[in-house]
């Protein structure tokens, strides 16, 4: 007897935004059904999808009946609260589990799971509960530091590089009371990350390592494969992966340092930006990865059969569709977001390297 | 100023099957919105797009109202009312226009109008109204001779081969006074096509050859780049387009003669089985070039970068997918139909060829 679910189930999917509008094309491909559940009104993912359940995550009531009416329940954002979480796992299979969303969502737990469970480097790191406590880390981590937030960064969100003793109270008091982390400054020589899936069954299989550049704390280009060691960093997410029990894809950004090893600076528990590329390199892509993931089909190849580069089109980038549509070596993904504000995410584009 | 239609502009499509559904994913990847009118409950197509009026298509108020409510109206299927069409061009723009569907609709006006208007070599063919007809007809063009309903005939539906004169009576009565047309019974070497697509600023693109193997009437695999002369199967496509002043995509079917000359078989005035290849050939795709087209988008890339071959997956052959999800060179397409009737068009494997 197959564990896997058949073409015609149907998928659900927490999040209507870019990145749940590729889940949804790709598992359409599948001939899977896509019910997304988002608040926003008509999300890019709930024009490409069956049904759309326009509430609040919070609404619990309302995401045990979404989960009730599909056959497993994904997301595209790492921020699902535990207990929309805990509602959907009621009613359905939810991949990637509680567990992977619990760790994902704080700094802390991540860098300490990380660290300990998968025994894979991270970004020395302290625990700030006062300014008592950035003073010591200050001490013991060194200056410039990172000041976090536990949760809720993103994009350079809710950060803050200290680099004298004088800015260390400034610093603490602009988090306004928030749980934080604070983290040593890596002078790494590049930001790398990897893509891996893991299936029900156990199975991983994982994308050649990527090279990130971003621009004002966004991500700007992807390129891949990325030259340099692979495996080092390939076997460090499968350590997370299976340390997590993990079904899905995962990210694992990584900085690099002048001697090549690697530290893992952060985690996302989903398809990610820097998979983008995926999509025309002739392989699997992530978001069907990750469909094929959660519904414990056979993974696939993700072996891409030649070299891409991903330039994210932020704002008005995406003004110059023309001439990307002009460029043939160029391929076109934009999300169909009405209002293009500055450091909004429009779309991409894969470009093919010769 | 741009004459293209800009991201974000709406796509009504006539028709809700297959190819619907694929025209709508890589409309929605283009960040064009898509409505769907067809009489279906959720065809394939409905699942991936933001509307669907669910109406038939001699609903012609609902038509001019789903019209009026797109920028451009297109179809996946031919035959297309004529009033329908013109209901349609009353509130947006129709492409292809009336005139290809007038012309794609009916062999005898087809036929006529590629071998006189666009000077390209058909399928020898006489009208014929009548039995008197019919044995002029045998006579002309020799037996075994093929008897066509002139309209509405697919997949070997509505023909019949006359090997013998005295079949003659019962095949014409067979056609219960339908309109008919008698085709010369073609010993080809094989059959290929060429997909095509032309823009309303009258640039045109080309995907290279393609060879087609039929099973029972219904395509089952197509091959491209097919090996043989490219250039005069294209130029007869170009003449096709320019003559009709299409907009859209193309596919012209041709059989291939012992000597290597071409006669056009009939040809499709909308996106292509023998072209779903493309998706998976490293180049824009047949649906996207369709939507390019219709936009006025520049056509972008039709060069292949590999060999792709399609095979159709008819009936039960889609019960298959766990063993094409595990072939590391297959991609995977599914349509999400819940019946698999036999001789059904349940999805389809693009397959690289190395």
């Amino acid at each position: 007897m197959s564990t896997s679910l058949p073409p015609g189930s149907t998928i659900g999917i927490l999040g209507g935004g870019q990145l749940g509008q590729m889940l949804s094309l790709a598992a359409s491909r599948l001939g899977f059904r896509v019910h997304i559940l988002a608040p926003e009104d008509n999300p890019p993912a709930s024009r490409v999808s069956e049904h759309h359940v326009k509430t609040s995550y919070d609404d619990l009531d309302a995401v045990l009946e979404f989960a009730n009416n599909v056959d497993v329940v994904t997301y595209e954002f790492e921020n699902v609260p535990a207990n929309t979480a805990k509602a959907a796992q009621a009613g359905a299979l939810l991949y990637p589990g509680a567990e992977a969303l619990r760790v994902a969502q704080d700094r802390l737990v991540e860098k300490t799971f990380i660290s300990k469970d998968a025994n894979v480097a991270v970004t020395p790191f302290e625990n700030v509960t006062s300014v008592f406590d950035l003073k010591r880390a200050c001490k013991k981590l060194g200056l410039p530091l990172v000041l976090k937030t536990r949760r809720f960064g993103y994009d350079g969100k809710g950060q803050i590089i200290i680099r004298n003793e004088e800015d260390i109270e400034s610093a603490y008091s602009s988090m306004n009371g928030a749980p934080t982390i604070a983290e040593a400054f890596i002078p790494f020589k590049r930001e790398v990350s990897v893509v891996a899936a893991r299936n029900a069954k156990g199975e991983i299989a994982t994308y050649p390592l990527i090279e990130n550049v971003h621009k004002d704390h966004i991500l700007h280009i992807s390129s891949a494969p990325a030259k340099g060691e692979q495996s080092e960093a390939q076997a460090m997410a499968r350590r997370i992966l299976e340390a997590l029990d993990y079904v899905g894809v995962m990210a694992v950004e990584f900085f690099e340092m002048d001697d090549g090893s690697l530290i893992v600076n952060e985690i996302a528990p989903r398809v990610h930006n820097s998979g983008h590329w995926t999509q025309d390199a002739g392989c699997v892509d992530q978001f069907e990865l990750h469909i094929r993931a959660i519904t414990g089909w056979p993974l696939g190849s993700t072996t891409p059969t030649h070299s891409v580069q991903m330039l994210n089109l932020i704002g008005d980038d995406a003004d110059k569709w023309e001439a990307f549509a002009a460029d043939p070596l160029a391929k076109i993904h934009l999300y169909g977001k009405s209002e293009a504000r500055p450091g909004r995410k429009m779309g991409h584009i894969n470009r093919k390297i010769n």
